[in-house]
């Protein structure tokens, strides 16, 4: 590694070596030969048949339950515009997704971050904002989150539940990174909790591929029903080959193993990420976690973050400017976001992570 | 044919038999394995690269005038997102595409239906229509209409260009079906009159297949540079081992032979609905398209429409109902949604059309 070389800490992207292509372009070919009728064709505006039956049995709901559209953020987006009258309230975590935020926003919602803890959204903070406001929905990444990198405790899992069913709020569960466990042991979804209120997201992007964009929602059939109407308004069908590909891979069993293959390839990029930022980064609160695409810091208060993408660029080294991350604070008080970092670490090497903690320790 | 067969004139979808597909599972199939790194992975926000530039150079623009998307609906919408601003007026023919209709409503416009002629849209109506409200848009299917299978004449092409140059509107050309020409010459598009305020849209849908979902626009560049935006904060990316299997369509020469295939297959379904129509039903007035999916007759004032599509049903004919198609009339005066019939002839037999036509005028 040459100190020219730029390290990209910024999207969490899959490397290309984590892309099953040779399966993949085998199962795309065999569904287009064998079920042309239905996968070139218009229709399947729940998503192609076999593979809501697959969802289903996988996540013990009936296929009226599942609805599967072109990646998850494209039914956030629909589920958004249904959900969200404007001016509604949105709860998030703070910080949370960039992107839902944003499409939180763009469909008219107020929408605040309630403070994220080392276990999970902070639920007293929350109690607090549902006694102010009921919102439209509560949007949670409790496995792994994406930015910070935290996992939801199965008490907080119970309780937020729980208040959904008292307030009468939906939770929306994102659990996109959920598979990728490097150690200890699942905690229930919430759906798995009550599914009452809950709506479960979930996509092939970090499992396979996310170019195939494949994403799907579990919900009760109502609300299926109405977001299934709205995409097909939007974009008529689903783009179905790829979908059809997906299923055939799963009928092929080749998920689990490539979810294992994974693990493997990520293992050693979390533990180098999580050792470089105990490290280099001693004075930071660090949050690590047991599975996911991220590793994210809160930089002490005294640390130098003026500019710091602008700086750490100029010392080769991309990093997601940290208020993207950053709703409307819950209490009125401005957000830390500059204070804030995210770290993927699937898509750079053991190597590449020890010189980019370095990079931005020597800047702070 | 037995009598209890049922008919289907309903939606313009392409019969199976339409679908080249052992070059497209080979098409997916060679670029996943070959392009895997940029197919199965985010990004290519306008639309897979070597696609954009097999397009630039068919329709002699810029690749930054190209944006490909998941299906023209789609682009359609975030179209409409940006240039409907609530309460603004949107033109379309009087019939038009019914999802293009609801997509402009859904959206905040206010669609205006200009009425149809033979030869394309009735100038002097848009004329006065321009005179009372500049809209956002005019929407127009120029080529063998959905639904009617009017084509707009030369002359009148060359003032609807000039029109949104005097009152600064743009128009959005729909050409989905322009290359199903089975007799006659082309007419120019509206953009080789005058790109100015021509937005251009088409897709693959009716030349290759509907389920691969890869639809595009032309415009200038501003205009690509703000839908793309949208499209990114909606579905991050679009589909890409579609669009990446179009271009190697494209590149391996079989667009050209499958068009001829597909000429040479709907031509005598063409003929045999144009046929039928004059002879069944010969106090209707007919729109006998040179290409396209769809014949469509006015039907007389003394035909007995009423509760017609149920009625239809009854004697195992499927009809869309006209209503759907018409928009708010420009005038005032109530449309005659009623009297109209949509005739989608490409997926269905010559027998199936004649016995199709017996059945309609047996009902009148």
């Amino acid at each position: 590694m040459t100190t020219s070389e730029k390290i990209v800490f910024t999207r969490g992207v899959p490397p290309p070596e984590a892309f099953p292509t040779e399966d993949l372009g085998a199962c795309l070919d065999a569904v287009v030969r064998e079920d042309a009728s239905v996968v070139l064709q218009y229709g399947q505006q729940r998503g192609y048949a076999p593979l809501r039956e697959e969802l289903a049995a996988e996540y013990r709901v009936s296929p009226a339950e599942i609805l599967i559209g072109n990646g998850s953020l494209q039914l956030q987006d629909l589920v958004s515009s249904y959900l969200i009258h404007p001016g509604a309230a949105v709860y998030t975590e703070q910080p949370s997704y960039d992107r839902a935020i944003k499409t939180f926003r763009r469909r008219g919602a107020n929408t605040v971050g309630i403070p994220l803890e080392e276990d999970g959204i902070s639920i007293e903070r929350l109690e607090a904002a549902l006694e102010r406001e009921v919102p439209a929905f509560l949007y949670l990444v409790p496995d792994f989150q994406n930015p910070a990198g935290s996992t939801l405790s199965l008490e907080k899992r119970r309780r937020v539940v729980e208040l959904a069913g008292e307030y009468a709020f939906k939770v929306i569960e994102d659990i996109p990174y959920r598979k990728l466990r490097y150690e200890g042991e699942d905690l229930p979804m919430l759906r798995e909790i009550d599914p009452t209120n809950v709506v479960t997201m979930s996509s092939f992007s970090k499992l396979l591929s996310p170019g195939i964009r494949v994403g799907f929602m579990i919900s009760p059939e109502d609300l299926i029903g109405e977001v299934t109407a709205l995409g097909e308004d939007t974009y008529l069908s689903p783009v179905l080959p790829t979908q059809a590909a997906v299923a055939e891979y799963l009928r092929r069993g080749l998920l689990a193993p490539n979810v294992e293959r994974l693990k493997e390839l990520y293992t050693p990029r979390w533990k180098a990420m999580a050792g470089a930022v105990r490290r280099e980064l001693p004075g930071a609160q660090a949050f690590i976690p047991s599975g996911g695409f991220f590793v994210s810091v809160m930089l002490p208060e005294d640390a130098n973050t003026q500019d710091l993408v602008s700086r750490a660029s100029e010392v080769g080294l991309a990093l997601t400017p940290g208020a993207a991350f950053f709703a409307a604070p819950d209490d009125g008080v401005a957000t830390e976001g500059d204070r804030f970092v995210r770290l993927p670490f699937c898509a750079v090497t053991p190597d590449q992570i020890e010189e980019g903690a370095r990079r931005l320790a020597g800047i702070l």
